[in-house]
């Protein structure tokens, strides 16, 4: 499948070298067409590799990845523009992070609007699903790392078809066990206001090599 | 020992109830005397109960559960006034949720202060300890009867001592196998905000006997 993944840091290379490694074919979207990061990912991950704008990507993929700095997630994708997104499983694995104030970043928007709401409303013709953005990116993509892979990933959006091909995405291609639909788009602000418990339990455990599984009665 | 529950809604009435059931002294504090719920818990649990104004039983405690609605938290607070609490462990299980624009409930703070940095700095000579807010109120008191235990509870606070004496109190009396330490009051940010993440997986397990397990790699 041809999937454009937008983001060049080290969330959009692994989610674009996993995807590679299975046999689909990704272009890596930036500002600009010829952008370093994306070049040098393109030389590492070989002939199903390419880069482009962030338009040339949006109209590239059948999927797209969004995997943007969340401050900059909204400037992404009005670049890439509503007509190549329009209709299109749209994966926000982007936060809300504000590193303006210092460490650990605050949230820019939390419990009244999340980020994926915010990229819902702006594109109201992609399938937006917000998932991956509660575990670090090696993880994403690895989950067996992390306690042989028994823990959780969630899903929210307002498309169920869209939702459930992500959820294909996550246990089929990824290898993820268990993914916890949460409903509409508006499940993406518990997803995002996570992140505070997140980080600090990246502070006390010493690692990012974590994640949480739901424990039933 | 004498404990003071500030509260007399169904997370009050639970570790209220504990807490006599293990022996201890527990004065149940609410905004009158007489409250009838309060009237009501004393009945049901019979020689070590008592109830009282939120001053009265702060006084009275030399460990004050705070179990109010977070709306009511600082209220409750200043009430049972400044002098009662210094000095005192203060566990603040309360969240703060606004229902005032329907459901599912907003916070009223979150990413730049936490109910319990407000405690926390309304009483400053108070030992503030975020604890409990994560889960249901009987899983508080029984995390056995979720998964046979095997989940997390987590704290937060400035004051070392007084949060290693809410780690005995969570391990020896309600039975928590695992409590992560999120550092100062500030980590209560994480464990607030883990809330709307709760509330939507209430909505898809159908069932508030829930919690989530740490997994590490």
């Amino acid at each position: 499948m041809n999937i454009a993944v937008l983001g060049t840091g080290v969330v959009g290379n692994a989610i674009a070298s996993k995807l590679v490694s299975l046999g689909h074919e990704v272009k890596m979207g930036s500002r600009t067409p010829d952008n370093e990061k994306a070049a040098a990912w393109v030389k590492r991950a070989g002939a199903l590799a390419s880069q482009g704008t962030f338009a040339g990507a949006a109209s590239f993929g059948e999927v797209v990845f969004v995997c943007t700095n969340g401050a900059a997630t909204l400037d992404a994708l009005h670049a890439a523009g509503a007509q190549p997104l329009a209709g299109k499983v749209l994966i926000d694995v982007s936060n809300p992070l504000d590193f303006s104030k210092g460490m650990p970043p605050r949230l820019f928007t939390a419990s009244d609007e999340s980020l994926g709401e915010r990229v819902q409303r702006a594109f109201p013709d992609a399938k937006v699903v917000k998932a991956l953005n509660t575990v670090n990116c090696e993880v994403m993509v690895d989950p067996g790392r992390v306690g042989g892979g028994d823990h959780d990933m969630f899903v929210a959006g307002d498309d169920a078809a869209a939702k459930g091909r992500v959820v294909e995405i996550l246990t089929g291609w990824f290898g993820w066990k268990t993914v916890h639909d949460l409903g509409d788009i508006t499940g993406a602000r518990g997803m995002e206001m996570y992140l505070p418990l997140w980080l600090r339990l990246w502070g006390s455990l010493k690692t990012a090599d974590f994640n949480v599984r739901v424990v039933r009665g």
